[in-house]
């Protein structure tokens, strides 16, 4: 695991983790060809490492959302936080899912001018506003996600993913959690 | 379970639910007196219910801050983000771990005006900091709460429980939970 | 008269004060049971206490408002401005006088969330939004609170308890005023 | 009276007003040469009127601060909530006052460029901030005042000349009053 | 030149300047009747002084915006971002294109208060949202700008005096740019 | 040239161009190997396409700052203000100038935790104020400059460049200029 995995907090080493840790480290690891540095972080504290992709894995896999909407609404959300990790690292993973390599820069740096349909938009407005101004969100915002067509479920799932990253991006800024160096260039051609 | 303990999305039928959120359902109900109405909103998706208490079970119990510590950056990070339902039900609890009675109205509102020791001025104001401008935090900021007597692993926690809360934040408010009734008026005697 | 009623202003001594202020004071402590700290904080300066309450007492006397809008009006506002003075001594009344036990905690948390009517919300949106942004306070929103129902003395009047309190606020928070005891607790039972 | 007063509320006939608000303008329009707009809307609600000059009246007579530093707050506290009335008439009176054609522009425009003392800056500084952020004034800041120089009973004054003009910035925007024409040209010779 | 047209650079000697800044200084001045001092700060650089004038004249001559349109942009565009020299120097010249000697008060302080047309007000409108709120401005906002009656050629020059008043009140604050004093009292009499 | 560089105004044909223009993109042309789409985009106005490049060009070449160091600030600024064309088209400049594959994205998310010097991070703080509030910027902004060792012509090229990319930031928002797809992938390998 990476040493620079974060500049604020200590990584530890990848022996002293417990099996389950390791397992799940080992797993990421061949599936991405690195072992991405949230993973190397977050084991600072394995009670948190556990808890933390749990709440991941149940927001990625028991979804109506398909995947590369999840990564949409993260890499807006991390833009809007300023979050250098989940920019940086969660933008591969949107550039791979959509099979779109410009979208997760247009996200990142301004939703309102990226190449998606209403549909998305309307999805990205409310995930943002959600990150922004969580208190004043009203009946009428999530009538708007429901008149651009997505089920009340859908609705729960959208606001779950940009709820948890904004718990996920102040995590990784509070560490100074640095993306590894793969995934600025992922996902770039077509 | 409380049919009105959302009122953005319907509450399920507790007979409906899978076995383990009953088990835990019965489990707080038992300790509270009554079921806290996260527990009834949260019901709504399984797979969510479970991963955010997995989550939170871990912020309480692995962590050498004390738990009035924990509700203490709650209620301040909850009023930061105006969210009812945190600031109403975390609110009781702080009262009550806490055993001060007026606490938590100070924190929700303004926690700079709190009767709280210098040691966890400083720890509210990084939680609030961290709530309300994430992108800024910087070396400067931890330094402050390790010069404030804090060891690098309540700094992590401190952390965590200001980011989990920028989350349930999120959900109670897009799903408008309500706080119980019981929960506006407990803790409030010496 | 609570020595302890502002921390960063000497409170001056009851035998001092010019007759008129001794008997406001033992006016209000007849009534409420004790000293509201507010009455020994404005005591610091006797013409300002003397314009302080004059003013307040217009607000609540000569008005279409009932005591009960009023008091909603000034708890939204000063949880809007985060005063701890206000928001719990007001709490308290807004409690009593609405014969509500719960509206003045989800008020000061954010009254977009309150349990009050379409009447009444319009009348708060008002409110805050001249609290947060009294630049952009446009012909559009006067019109919005008079297609609420609120007669044009009523929009001067709630105006008025909203700039009024914008004015308390802030000098409970320079002097740092501390809530009574008592009003924390009061009101609290239906 | 002018009819042009304000916009958003009737402006009474002089002759229906009680005998009380008819002396107070008789003087103020012989010693202006004008009525001065904000007597003629205020006239709209007669208890008001006595409630808002009386405090107005207090601040500027029982002080120890120069009548042209009361100004100076107030043009300065006046820019910040952009409000027309109050910059351009109490602009004209700090011109007159400070016997400086200048002032008041650079004031209502930025505090920050103005040319004054630094004795002032920290008293417009604190002002300033306490228009824009009451929450988060705390002991440092009234400590800057004190240091500057500034008596705390001079410091309870700057704060309530800067708390009344953030109710009468509100008053003059939600009415919408206009200032007289003489004051945009008032005291700008030298 | 004067030596104070700016505190935080100096200001060059004229016969020190290159030919063709000398000849631009000596045309405003004689058209002034002093020399503003803009130009005598931006001699600092002459590489940017040409570029910057340049790019002003651009603005004023090839537009279909009335000049005194162009000013009131610039003004309203100034006081939104506080810059004392070019709420000042423009003010002036906004009064004096415009006939107007209480405009650009008005502007300045609060472009909604001012006495302007519906057609003017949408143009302010947009200008001031450009400034302060680049990242959000929408088709919306440019077709409301054509449905005010503005041509397409319009709306880009009106975004671009407000997009070059960004940059010139930038280099004004920086500088400490200061108004000559006759910028104060130009056009305020009809 | 691109019918798509920009999506609020329409691109002019090349062959309409004036003969300056059409020198001025043939040589952007031949160095790019693609027209970049603001040289398209500008083309719409011909006096603001000279205004705007020369301009641009003074920054770039008459200046101590290395070019590396005026993309840096180029795409702070712009991730700042949330400006899709000017993050992405600097950003490839920036990546190339600076030898720095990862260094654009670092800057345009959250430059605080860009891979900078401490002299660079003092100039990109700088910046960064300026451009989201330069109301604020004081004499301590200036000194910290000068303290961290810039000359005060840096401190004066530093400002133009920031003050530059604001102008340009809000001209290719409102006109929705698309970045040309080269200049996501440019200079991403070391």
């Amino acid at each position: 695991m990476n040493e620079d995995a974060m500049r604020r907090f200590p990584v530890p080493d990848y022996e002293d983790l417990p099996e389950d840790l390791r397992d799940r480290i080992d797993e990421e690891t061949e599936e991405a060809g690195f072992t991405p540095n949230v993973f190397s972080a977050f084991a600072y504290k394995p009670s948190h490492f556990r808890a933390f992709f749990a709440y991941h894995d149940a927001l990625v896999s028991d979804t109506p959302l398909a995947r590369e909407e999840v990564e949409m609404i993260v890499v807006a959300v991390s833009g809007a936080n300023d979050c250098l990790y989940c920019v940086v690292g969660h933008g591969a993973l949107c550039r791979i899912y959509a099979g779109a390599p410009k979208l997760a820069d247009q996200l990142a740096t301004n939703h309102r001018q990226a190449d998606v349909s209403d549909h998305h938009m309307a999805m990205l407005d409310f995930a943002v506003t959600l990150t922004e101004s969580p208190e004043a969100v009203t009946d009428e915002d999530v009538q708007r996600l429901r008149d651009a067509g997505f089920s009340p479920e859908e609705v729960w799932d959208i606001a779950s993913v940009a709820a948890f990253f904004n718990l996920s991006n102040r995590m990784a800024t509070v560490a100074d959690m640095r993306p590894n160096d793969e995934f600025y260039a992922m996902g770039r051609s077509d």
